[in-house]
């Protein structure tokens, strides 16, 4: 089928490639003349404004944002509402905040466009491997653009599903993001375990090439890590500092709003502000206290 | 080749019947009857004493033991040590916390009787799916046993190799214990976060299975998940009741004696000690707390 | 001075009580007849309406608000707004949150009239101790009150202050929050422990009474465990269900949103949550997470 | 009465100091001249030799360790033991470990010898204001010290007390550290978040002096705290490295060993390593695993 696609970032010309390799022609629009280039080269009708891109697709049209979540996405809702037609489908592939979603469908739902989230997880690995899509929204136009979720999915049948009304795959992606949290510190706290343990001299890359195969720890994950340790054993040139892309936070605060006790993806996300951390306040007064009352020595600083 | 195998519970006869079924003879020992009537089924040469399954092997002899760790390997070594002969080799399959590894090492070492740590991950489903083993010793015996690795990994060339010397097995394994106490808490989490959103209803094993396909976060760990949730989607019948078996003690433990700062995983201990904690002592005493200093309610217990 | 007090609350009617005792006149307003009989009582002035109580101040007014926050504060001031004139000053002295705070000192400055939030902690004790005061607003309005706060501190000259502009009292007092949920953990776990080691016998008031005096970890909030645990050691009769009012939840998403890793403040926080869970998802996820991989037997829910 | 003090380092000298000033006589010990100097000019009998201490006591004689806890403590009481008689008491007042301290006084029974274990609170506050006495042993050589523990102590009828059978004062103490770490990280996290909310302005050592009267979170640690933060606002010089002694990792250990959950005063631990970790393997690797995943930039190390 005809897909628009508005973002041709990593992510979404990844995307859109994988579409066309499975013949699907995708109109696509972003803003930066070297991305529409690149585009071009894959496979894409780059367009380089939101007009020639819905001038592009026949009705009734399916656009798929894949550009950053918040501000970014409500101007471009703002800037496609006039061009649409009632019937068409947006679709919000990124990172959005699933109340954000949930009132930008109300929204477009006054309008009669259909407004479908759709979670996306895969990375740069989805172009060759295909993404896992946690799908919100009515089942209509879900079912509509079965044939793009097919074609983005590991496999027709499997790795995509509508999961619940609009929000729900926001919601799901959240929550997988905060697992994902979680998993990536299990394993970052192991491997630093193992490598303090000097006297062992384990190489860790070879012990994560072990665990791939047969272990209860396999994962993806085991596979990258195993991956960033064969290649750089000490992970010398790397430093420290971990960022965080926002879907942690939110399923922090979702949580406890929720009142479920989560400590492990909590704890993954305060690892994260803590290692941006290079003159803790905090430690510092914890120093000053061990001084006052026990006359411990303080470290210059 | 041939190998004697001491334990025949669940591990340790699903390594021997894997075994087999790669053309290696095993004679098992185990003191209950019924577990040697089992193994015998599974091709297993089962006799009734260390003596008999001693005796039952040509020099220079394999032994490997698959029995609880603490005393009963000690019990079992001091058993063993008289009937074997210098070059013959043991392995310790289980999961023997690694200093009391490097000890017994040190000991069989004095006789000339070589000691292999093995750590063994793969649960039930290593008979079928092969093993995922992290051993530690001298090289020598570690190679001289290379045929019953390579048939007891998923493959020959995968999930089995030498990670250092005596102890490090162990070591390792007792970290990787101690990095699936961290991922199985952070779906747990996860999962009940997306349970306690019922506004969405998502479906939880449903969602799972999208996940195994393309995501981050897909693991073996979350295959199991996704049996489990989609098996029994509300985990009706189950308690919140979970065990440990104390290699996450272990790990937590060596962590900190070692300066390793390992939030997730020592989180992911104490939430298995707070699960069987019926009544809190320390939460009755914040509610006393609140009561004394604000005047708030005290639900009575 | 003169002074209207909205809210005839245990916090309210005790500050009012105090004032009166220092020889303020306090003009009090209450919706429950019962509370403004009790107030009548204390040397009140019980007005049964917002009007009656704005009619019975001289100009110009101050009015401190002890409701409930939230839309009780906002009702309140929408109520008292027509009614107010220029110069008049509002105080918040509840647990508001401090945007709120922010906002409602913007719109009540917009005409004229003076918005002053006072953080306040002691909780029941505060009546016969005086109450510690963290004040947020302009300067003027904070010295013309100074009367007010100077009868409400322990003693004149300590226990209250001026911290910063509108919102920086409320702040504090949220922090303050924080810091009470992290002390509160401590110690709730450390005597948890202590009771746990029964062998030693240990008498949990009477070590609280040692601690009392001398001690790195002596407290007010140590004075009130001894006092609880003196009456009641083994807390017999206390469910172990901790309730929390807010702030807690607020010092978390801040310091996440400050980008500051305070792990014991959040984990005092998710340990209250966990207090109220009986049969937590999670905890079933992992036990049958356990059973998929190992066979692990599992508890009948 | 008369004791001997073996140890007249920071906190030995001044325990003498005070018991010199409450009338008693002193006999002290320490290998070190200046610290025997110092303790002359402050009233103690210091002698050169643990041999010269035992003599310099009536019999039956009392002597108070006040060394480093572990193997000090272990050659102290081997170089004592020849030169004691029957009757005679030892009082442990360090933080030795509660297992040894068992250990110890089971061996000393032995000899007729009495063995107190004292848990000391105060820090270098002590001399002035007395210290906290947390006392295990049995109750005759406990009463025989009485009038030590009442000089000692900020009043003779409190602050002191014997809490139960030999190990249980040193496991009370181990607790109260526990419990200190957690209180301190409190306030710690509460102070950098106020911290970092620059746009208030806030004052810390003032906020902490208003907290100190009236407020739920006054305490000691409060005042010390109050006085870091007037001294020096910013806390500049001060390094953000906190050390920590021994008895928090005990705390944790015995806590999880009693399957008691003490997640904050295991976090105020954990938080301490962390401070001391400048290049973080683990964060890292973390960093590693998102460039992996996600293409994200990493930062040179």
């Amino acid at each position: 089928m005809e897909l628009g696609m508005v973002g041709l970032g990593r992510m979404g010309a990844n995307m859109a490639q994988r579409l066309v390799k499975h013949g699907h022609r995708v109109v696509g629009f972003d803003p930066g003349p070297q991305a529409r280039e690149q585009a071009s080269q894959r496979g894409i009708d780059a367009v380089d404004s939101l007009t020639a891109l819905v001038a592009g697709l026949k009705s009734t049209r399916a656009i798929w944002l894949m550009v950053p979540a918040g501000e970014t996405v409500d101007r471009t809702l703002a800037d496609l509402l006039p061009q649409l037609s009632r019937g068409d489908i947006v679709v919000d592939g990124g990172n959005s905040f699933y109340k954000d979603t949930m009132r930008r469908a109300a929204m477009l739902s006054e309008h009669g466009i259909g407004y479908v989230d759709c979670g996306t997880s895969g990375g740069v690995w989805g172009l060759a491997e295909g993404y896992s899509l946690m799908i919100g929204g009515d089942e209509i136009p879900v079912e509509r653009l079965r044939p793009v979720f097919e074609a983005l999915a590991p496999a027709p049948d499997r790795g995509w599903g509508r999961v619940g009304p609009s929000g729900a795959g926001h919601f799901a992606k959240m929550v997988h993001n905060g697992i994902e949290y979680g998993m990536m510190q299990a394993y970052a706290e192991g491997f630093a375990i193992l490598e303090r343990k000097q006297e062992f001299g384990i190489d860790l890359g070879r012990l994560a090439q072990i665990w791939r195969h047969g272990s209860v720890v396999r994962s993806w994950l085991l596979d990258l890590s195993a991956n960033a340790l064969e290649r750089n054993p000490t992970l010398d040139g790397i430093a420290p500092f971990v960022a965080d892309s926002g879907e942690g936070r939110w399923t922090v605060a979702e949580a406890i709003d929720l009142d479920v006790s989560a400590p492990v993806i909590t704890l993954s996300l305060l690892e994260r502000l803590r290692s941006r951390e290079d003159d803790s306040f905090a430690d510092k007064l914890l120093a000053a206290m061990r001084n006052e009352f026990g006359g411990h020595a303080i470290r210059k600083g």
